[in-house]
């Protein structure tokens, strides 16, 4: 593996502690995208995962109000209360269990209460809402999810919303439009924070063509033209 | 919804009833990919999904000689012992956890068992390894994971092994090249049992851009240059 972006510019070690927050009904890509990446790097620059949610009870990809009638239950490795500890870089997802208050309501908390001990915060999809309810995105330039956009940009008045961008990053925080351009953010952050190389060397043995250009947006029309998930 | 295909041509109704094999060492994407797709999928058209095992417990994206330091676990909601019953369509994935034989035996078994009572096979990346030591891809046109071609095409010596394919269809089995193509596979596979225009609006709210053409495949080199993973 070639050196690391960040030892080459004399800039802090590349994360390599990482965790995921999941609640009930998150979408499932939204993670795993991201986390496979991840899973791969794992091979070549040992990295630490810790898996969050509300309870070390499994948490399904569904919820009584989501609609779906097929669904995955993941294991998590750590509580909320548990705290990130050590944590450099915590993943939120979306997905349709963000749409009940009170299904998201401990993972708001959790996000508000990490944050300031993060390196970074890199949300997928709606995951953007999360971070927006819990107040961290005020200020900052974010994305999200193009058909969800009215409701998930209602989440956070005080965000500067960029409809048009596979994903957006404000200093120590990236966000990414819906579900699949939280892989092509994650390559763009293994990329920045590990080198180009090891990225592409990533994409390729995942056979990915990767959209590299957060600007490329085939799909922030459906924001701008407020089409309703 | 548009009226699905099958009903235009009366051919069957397109398949409801799906399963996915999962064994330790799993890759996340194989799996995710596809079934995130089936999830959005479930909210307009009723399905199950079974997801199956060695046993009911929590079954981890790694194993010993994986070589990750990150991992997930999913739960499984049958056990192979239990059988596919009704599933109609059943989902195998890859993973480096495919390399050790003991580790993949009882998957192999069930698969070899399987087969013969399901309408579709759809195997990702070396899925096709799996089912190819199951023999079930006897005389088949299959593809597999680039990197890990020639162990791949290994396992089944009377397999017609297509390099420069991003997924094959031979009868009722499709194989998918390595890890995302298994996205581009089931898009496919919806498109030809549930229409065009449903598959085309599952990836439109997934912001995915597909790749439509099984031919189009720029990492067939790797297979064809005999790069190993």
């Amino acid at each position: 593996m070639a050196t690391p972006k960040s030892e080459k510019s004399g800039s802090p070690s590349p994360p390599t502690r990482f965790a995921v927050a999941l609640f009930p009904g998150f979408q499932a890509l939204d993670v795993f995208g991201p986390l496979d990446i991840l899973n791969l790097l794992s091979k070549k620059t040992p990295l630490s995962l810790r898996i969050l949610a509300a309870t070390l009870d499994p948490v399904s990809t569904r919820t009584d109000t989501t609609g779906h009638t097929t669904s995955q239950a993941v294991v998590p490795t750590h509580a909320f209360a548990d705290g990130v500890d050590d944590v450099e870089v915590l993943l939120v997802p979306g997905g349709f269990g963000t749409r009940s208050p009170e299904n998201i309501r401990e993972t708001v908390e959790f996000v508000r209460a990490a944050y300031p001990n993060l390196r970074f915060l890199l949300t997928v999809c709606t995951g953007s809402a999360v971070a927006a309810m819990a107040g961290v995105l005020d200020g900052r330039r974010a994305t999200s999810n193009k058909r969800a956009w009215a409701w998930a940009t209602a989440q956070g008045p005080k965000v500067q919303w960029v409809p048009h961008a596979r994903w957006v990053t404000d200093g120590n925080i990236w966000t990414s439009s819906g579900i699949t351009a939280g892989i092509d953010m994650m390559y763009a952050f293994v990329a920045d924070q590990f080198g180009e190389d090891v990225a592409q060397e990533l994409a390729d043995a995942a056979e990915y063509v990767r959209n590299t250009d957060p600007g490329v947006d085939p799909f922030a029309a459906e924001a701008e033209n407020g089409v309703a998930k």
